[in-house]
């Protein structure tokens, strides 16, 4: 039986039949189903297994492209670094490959020459789950070298569970004066839904567009219409399977992207280009913790991390920024330890303020920032960065000012 | 300078202006102000402070409420725990009085006499940022009481920050053939904006209807038009502010309540009232912990947990339900000692599918039980209700069953 084989496998819980894939683990077959799902099955549970026909074999290697660049073009440069966007199918074998290369991208999305030279390339491959602070560090190092040898825009492959994450990470670490834009797909390229195309599509067309900052790219609705250009530091992954998953948080989208006429249609004012600057600032404290707040939580894990060395805590607290006041103790251990605690909401939407109700009042006389409406995993990833480069008094002072566009001062009517 | 009176106060940070509370804390003057907000002033703070004029003393206790009950109505009971819809301002002094009987109820909103039979005491007088597990068992006795005392429905008026877990931790614990309505509001009423009122009538009409189970009433929009009844085990503040902060997740509403013409409408199926038996199994495990998970996060954090005799942890991951693979070692630990882990989505909408990625698959080879569609928060809740009442291996053939409609199997189109 050899991978790219059409099986069936019968087992206790029923019949299942699709192409063998690779499997990286010698106790699973792993099997792609007709509706695009991988399903894998413990060998220990197969009853029955039979080949119902043979796959065919690759007879050549694909030939390098050999593509002119055109002199009127952007150079756009995109990385990858994993996840469903960046996989690449072989429909011989219906195995999933993780080898990128621009030609495999332009293969796999010819359209990307009718609008940008495109350079490509891996700089890892890892699922966004994986994610951490690290890989964030290399990803703003591989942006920094591509704008130096000349990418007029960037694009970012990322897989969808972090990429917001990364997204605020890159906002702080990186100061380009070209986009930055990352990019994912809900849907692997072997679907027929695949979303992969048109977000490649329209996050090229925006990392040619004259701004800079980051941004994320992704659907703007279930149906293959257009994208949203959201910022960086502004956009959360708000569904766990709808390719109009990402949403501006208490902001609207930059722009509207038509992949088809190539529209770019901005919503809000954003800021220009003016060169090809880059820098970097890969400081970050990794010694902060991100702490969901409840109804019976245990505040000892403060401090835990208290005892650990942490430098500062993020609290995704309820309402407009509470915590339950027997956690009160343990928030004073922190402060009184030099840590620095910052307030975020668990409501996602809106804003923190600590000055209508006596629990945000007395927070506050505890030492307690509020971090007004940015998200808290913006939140977490911006007080790594400041404490990475700033004393803590500073880093008081920062957290809740508006640095990159995580903060608005003003509520939008139309964000909610 | 007595409560009551209107207050100048000078500080470095400009002139407050408005009636003086009753405070709490004697380093702070408590003052609200014209807009309706309450400003806590420093007393160190204090530049100059002067009476503009004196407030005039209520000249005598208001007189009990006689009212005849209408033998063609319902009887309906609200009992108080706290929070903004609870509040009774004193107009004459400007401050907000805890004091909540039916009678000072009826005199903030006659409008609730047309409608039934009104009960109404507080059985606790707690901002719900401060509920804790002990509080719910205390909530769900008095709503036994209220039952076997004769009333038709039950209105809980909750704090907001906290009115979800209620919810659900009562839709777990409170087996009742009426229906029982929280709730809030997001303005307080000595505010013109304040929903207390609308939101009281919609949830008093609900609590009339012939249903049973546990539901939230607030706000459908952010206008005085109509409120939405929500399964409580499906709801969620997703807003810090607006008044239309509580939407239904994975899930519509169960009707449009409108306040004016008295209408309930219902948009989905809904269980019918049959009696008025009630049972509740206040058995809860508090030793269960919900933990978010993040780029860069610590595993050690699961240790923490399991090592302080931890029986059960919630895991609220990313996308479909994953965890980074360098805290696996972590939740091994804990399952290897017998504590039960399950997973839910920070993406709060969409389901939890852990057959789709490879991280998936060996987070349930290490026995993390994924949650469908079913929220954190209510995660937390069912699995501190399911260790308090049944063995380990029950519990996690429990926890991913639809007990009291907190799982959906079937996604929704019309959900997001």
């Amino acid at each position: 039986m050899d991978v790219g084989d059409i099986i069936r496998v019968e087992t206790d819980k029923g019949i299942f039949e699709g192409i063998l894939l690779p499997s990286t683990d010698e106790n699973i077959i792993t099997i792609k189903m007709k509706n695009g799902y991988n399903v894998g099955i413990l060998k220990e549970n197969v009853k029955n297994i039979e080949i119902i026909s043979k796959g065919e074999k690759p007879k050549y290697e694909l030939p390098p492209l050999n593509i002119e660049k055109n002199e009127k073009f952007k150079t756009i440069s995109i990385l990858s670094t994993g996840g469903t966007v960046a996989s690449k199918v072989d429909y011989k074998t219906g195995a999933v490959h993780p080898s990128f290369t621009a030609d495999d991208l332009i293969r796999a999305v010819p359209e990307l020459l009718d609008i940008a030279n495109i350079k490509g390339r891996a700089v890892m491959n890892i699922l966004s789950e994986n994610m951490k602070p690290e890989y964030w560090k290399k990803i703003a190092e591989e942006i920094k070298k591509e704008i130096e040898e000349g990418a007029d825009g960037i694009v970012i492959a990322h897989g969808t569970d972090t990429m917001a994450y990364t997204a605020s990470a890159l906002s702080f670490m990186v100061k380009a004066d070209v986009p930055i834009i990352l990019v994912g797909a809900q849907r692997s390229s072997d679907r027929p839904s695949s979303d992969a195309a048109l977000n490649l599509i329209s996050a090229v067309l925006a990392a040619r567009e004259p701004i800079k900052g980051v941004y994320v790219v992704m659907h703007g609705e279930s149906g293959d219409t257009f994208c949203y250009l959201h910022k960086g530091v502004k956009v959360r992954k708000c569904h766990s399977s709808r390719r109009d998953a990402f949403k501006s948080i208490n902001s609207i989208p930059v722009a509207k992207i038509n992949p088809f006429t190539k529209e770019v249609i901005y919503l809000q004012d954003v800021e220009k280009s003016n060169g090809r600057k880059v820098e970097i600032d890969t400081n970050l404290e990794e010694k902060v913790a991100l702490i969901k707040v409840y109804p019976g939580m245990d505040g000892e894990i403060i401090r835990f991390y208290v005892d650990k060395g942490y430098k500062g805590i993020v609290l995704e607290g309820t309402g407009l920024g509470h915590a339950p006041e027997y956690i009160f103790e343990d928030i004073k251990y922190a402060i009184d330890n030099g840590v620095v605690v910052v307030m975020t909401t668990q409501t996602i939407n809106g804003r923190v303020n600590m000055n209508v109700y006596s629990n945000g009042r007395e927070l506050q006389k505890l030492g307690v920032i509020g971090c007004g409406d940015m998200l808290p995993e913006v939140a977490y990833v911006k007080l790594m960065y400041l404490l990475g480069n700033y004393e803590p008094e500073e880093v008081k002072k920062l957290i809740n000012k508006n640095l990159v566009g995580e903060i608005e001062y003003r509520s939008r009517f139309d964000a909610y």
